[in-house]
């Protein structure tokens, strides 16, 4: 009954936005109804910023990170260090390193990290690249800013050990990670220290 | 240099996204991106059906709800009962309360309760249209299906007030409300229990 009431275009919205992370079918249901009620203020420019993000954003071929442009704003700054390369889980933790300020390299997001549990292997993530790329004669150093879980620090080791044949250092984030914290809830001063003592991979 | 880094596309569907209740600008990031992860499973359709609802749904010029038709398909119904008017503080309450099936009569959305905190004042519900309902000769009783809060119930006295001069019976929702409790968290059985033991407002 509740179903048919709310009729199908509605229904659709809460259907799509129950798909969102955090949220639920209760709250999809107060969040399209708060966008009803706003809809010139928010149901609208909403639609149309989605749109917009749809037809403009586009993955950097290079890091694998989110922008209008392609290669990103990022990769394509002249003043920028090639000679090394900071390797991170996903977007916002490229976000979350800029916020911090201290890096002024380049970038490479894998777009997950190894998982068992989550059935994640190696074929998932955007590891072909990053071994191509590491091969670069510019590039001298990789660092793998992943977080200090397990996971993150399997693939720390799993990485490692494909670039090994290559010519470049390899160090990760040290000091500052708290043990099981991930990097994207770090405050600045936390990741600037990670940053500046990053040692060698044993 | 994180907004520049995002873009205006992306940061603009991060900022609208931060203003949904219960998102807060970490969650909205977290959101974002994964709405550009699945851009054509989740992006386009959600942004097609944001504009789709902004352009058909409207609201019910008889109770207030929000359909494609008005009046809306509760409204409209022919067997519902026209001698009863359910007066409820928003939308998610009347899905409520359909959802519960005990109830067959016509609806009437508030729009909010009267609240001092929120200064929200007689003149920011949708009141005056309840009085004109009321007056019409058809009409026997109006069920105050308010929340069992302090504004609940000052709104159901503030709205039994309004009514005094009609010849209506005024109830409201009784046994099976927990103090405090709000409508829409209540299960179906106890909202079927509210609204079968409601009584005349003392
Ligand atoms: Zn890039
Ligand atoms: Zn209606």
């Amino acid at each position: 009954m509740s179903r048919n009431l709310i009729g199908p275009e509605l229904q659709r919205v809460i259907d799509l936005i129950g798909k969102l992370p955090g949220l639920g079918p209760r709250s999809a249901r107060r969040v399209a109804l708060y966008l009803l009620k706003r809809r010139d203020a928010l149901l609208i420019p909403l639609a149309e910023a989605l749109s917009d993000a749809a037809g403009k954003i586009t993955r950097c071929s290079v890091c694998g990170t989110y922008d209008t442009v392609d290669p990103c704003t990022v990769c394509s700054t002249p003043g920028r260090d090639q000679s090394v390369i900071c390797v991170v889980q996903d977007v916002p933790d490229l976000w979350a390193l800029e916020r911090a300020g201290s890096y002024r390299g380049q970038y490479h997001i894998l777009g997950g990290v190894l998982s068992a549990l989550d059935g994640v292997g190696p074929e998932k993530l955007n590891l072909d690249s990053l071994v191509q790329r590491s091969a670069q004669p510019e590039v001298k150093e990789i660092i793998l800013a992943l977080s200090a879980t397990v996971d993150g620090q399997t693939t720390a080791h799993y990485i490692s050990d494909r670039l090994e044949h290559l010519d470049v250092r390899i160090s990760r984030l040290a000091q500052g990670l708290p043990v099981g914290g991930e990097l994207d809830h770090l405050d600045d001063g936390t990741l600037t220290a990670a940053m500046m003592s990053r040692r060698g991979l044993d």
